[in-house]
């Protein structure tokens, strides 16, 4: 078996609806062959699309998930009572298509705010999808959740539990209206692994803390965020709960999935040229690590000039003090990429900031702010700001009006 | 005396250090005839300029003050302890031309973070600002202390206080680097009224909380910023303080002369097209409605889209949505300048739509978001999004290495 094999017990299928991308598959299938047990997080909007609201009724039903079924173009967001009702049939004819429960049916919609789904163009391609699921699908299904993703992040990830492989797959879109404050726009995990469920949700939750609730491209809150952890436990293994010997070799490699569709989204980000870490050590603790490393990420300022490549140490300064973080300039050291521009607050030179631009000019920028305070590190995902961002969100091309 | 005249007591000047810009004036000096009480609110950067420390140190002393001395171009912040040793010497200098104490001077500073001060440059116009002393220079010194502003931001307001006229000046400076968690770059604020420091005090936090606190260009902190309100008392009214009778008369001329600056700021913001005011009604309380109105301004995304005159609600639905402020689409009800675009949910046709791009490509853009939960609204300033924003930071136009 490939390496980057999907996880066993998933099936995965694309097709062309057509409710606003025309010429490539926007619909997507995951199947799970039995009850798969999963966890969820969700954006904190209070705005929420309907398949977040459906979702997270799923979830605190405690019922295990059989299928997976995402659009992309349309977010049924801003779609209220009506929204609700048409995510509920949308899961109601993927279930009857595959004899399953409605309620076993998961959903995600990304892509206009305001606009109700098409659910003739929907029904027209469920038996198409459910004919065509098949292992080795999950790059089309990938592929067809995106919207202005220029490319697809997909990733794969294998680990070792009780002397067993078992392989994590992930997937996930979003380059725009991404914000820090809840993980991405849509992400789905899947594991062969047997998991308990209060396990999935704090592997989930330690993932997502250190991958996409550490990302920023334009500090942006959607209403459709979401990332889901589905465990088809076909890999035979020992069932994983909190406190199993290899726990914490498995949480690790979530972690690492989610680090790997992290970083993709980043240098995906709209508009963006440069992958851009933004990485705080010194910290007295990890709190004031992550609020002084997430400034940088999110400082508009900060992104436009790594676009341009200057090295503009006073935005990093500007945005530290912005964080509320204690700064003292005569403790405060930056390295950018392996060059140190300023040490205890001293420049280090002409060479130096030379040295400084050329790192710039990168495809893969390092900021490392190190606030001599103690010993705390943490790392925040963005990517540059260029004037195509703003050229791509002048319009967002309207849906007709609902309703 | 025209309606525009400066307050009694207060003399202006302009000078050229030549600095960093060249052929325009960079430094204003205000001198007051007698000692004005004041009042002072300041950046809550943790890495706050070496000016808004002195004058932090200046206030809480309670002495007055007699002269203010700004400069443009260069901030002096990031200067750590050398920067505090500047600010000292640059009081220094003009108090003794003045034939005043150090103490009664105040400075501000705003440009380059990162680099120092040059006090040869300060020392050599100290004279000439002295002698060009004059109360109707006020616009030439509104001029001098801009950076990337296109032009000069000054207001003058009248009022009644016990039967007599007081005048109040102010002028800002600001169009990058202006976020709502304090104020703005610099705002100086001047009255001929007689005020106690109380008084002074609370008038100015309530004008800034409905002004500069309700305005974001691109919701980045400065470390310079500070807005300063002297009263030199030259009107001879009876002194005003709190539970006075004219005090909310007088106080309502300061918020309505912060008002005016903050129009003037955010229509003249890096890049900006257009002023935006995004109001939220409806709202259950103001605190709400405060937190809603500014999600909106915030959003990166809608003030893209309010650039192409795009009328996109599904990105007014997201940033309310972000807002965690609670949304129901039903009770939810959207006007762009005259026009209902939806009400209660309902999108109102192909007609409004029209009618709102009309609307979205005026020079004042007004969004108006009603909840529909309860009475209360707020107004946040903003500007548009544009791609010159970005080409604008891309390079921060590096000084020379300090220290």
């Amino acid at each position: 078996m490939a390496a980057d094999a999907a996880p066993l017990g998933f099936r995965f299928a694309a097709a062309a609806a057509g409710m606003r991308f025309k010429g490539r598959d926007d619909v997507a299938l995951i199947a799970c062959d039995g009850p798969a047990s999963w966890a969820g997080m969700f954006t904190t909007s209070s705005a929420a699309g309907a398949p977040v609201l459906r979702n997270r009724e799923r979830l605190a039903s405690g019922e295990p998930a059989r299928a997976l079924v995402v659009n992309a173009g349309v977010a049924n967001a801003g779609t209220g009572e009506a929204g609700l009702a048409d995510a509920g049939e949308t899961a109601r004819m993927v279930a009857e298509a595959l004899g399953i429960d409605a309620g076993e049916v998961l959903c995600a919609s990304t892509g206009w705010i305001g606009a109700r789904l098409d659910l003739e163009c929907l029904a027209a391609v469920v038996p198409e999808l459910v004919r065509g699921l098949s292992p080795e699908r999950s790059l089309e299904a990938a592929r067809a959740i995106m919207t202005s993703d220029s490319v697809p992040k997909h990733a794969t990830v294998a680990s070792r539990v009780g002397g067993r492989t078992v392989r994590l797959l992930g997937m996930a879109k979003g380059s725009g209206m991404v914000g820090p404050r809840m993980a991405t726009m849509l992400s789905f995990l899947l594991t062969d692994a047997a998991c308990d469920r209060d396990f999935l949700r704090a592997t989930l939750a330690g993932a997502v803390d250190a991958g996409f609730n550490a990302l920023s491209i334009d500090d942006e809150m959607s209403t459709s965020d979401m990332v889901l952890l589905l465990a088809s436990g076909a890999a035979g293994n020992g069932r994983l709960s909190v406190g199993h010997p290899d726990a914490e070799t498995f949480a690790g490699s979530v972690r690492e999935l989610v680090a790997d569709l992290t970083r993709q989204l980043a240098r995906d980000g709209e508009g963006a040229t440069k992958l851009v870490r933004m990485t705080v050590t010194g910290a007295r603790d990890e709190d004031e690590a992550r609020r002084a490393a997430a400034a940088l990420g999110r400082s508009t300022l900060l992104r436009a000039s790594i676009a341009g490549a200057a090295p503009a140490w006073g935005r990093v300064v500007a945005a530290l003090g912005a964080s509320g973080v204690p700064f003292v300039l005569e403790r405060f050291s930056l390295r950018w990429g392996d060059t140190w521009h300023l040490r205890a607050g001293v420049h280090q030179g002409a060479g130096a900031e030379a040295a400084v631009r050329r790192h710039l000019c990168e495809d893969d920028v390092e900021v490392v702010a190190d606030l001599g305070r103690g010993t705390s590190r943490f790392t925040f995902y963005t990517c540059d700001l260029t004037p195509e961002y703003c050229l791509e969100n002048v319009d967002p091309s309207l849906p007709d009006p609902p309703g």
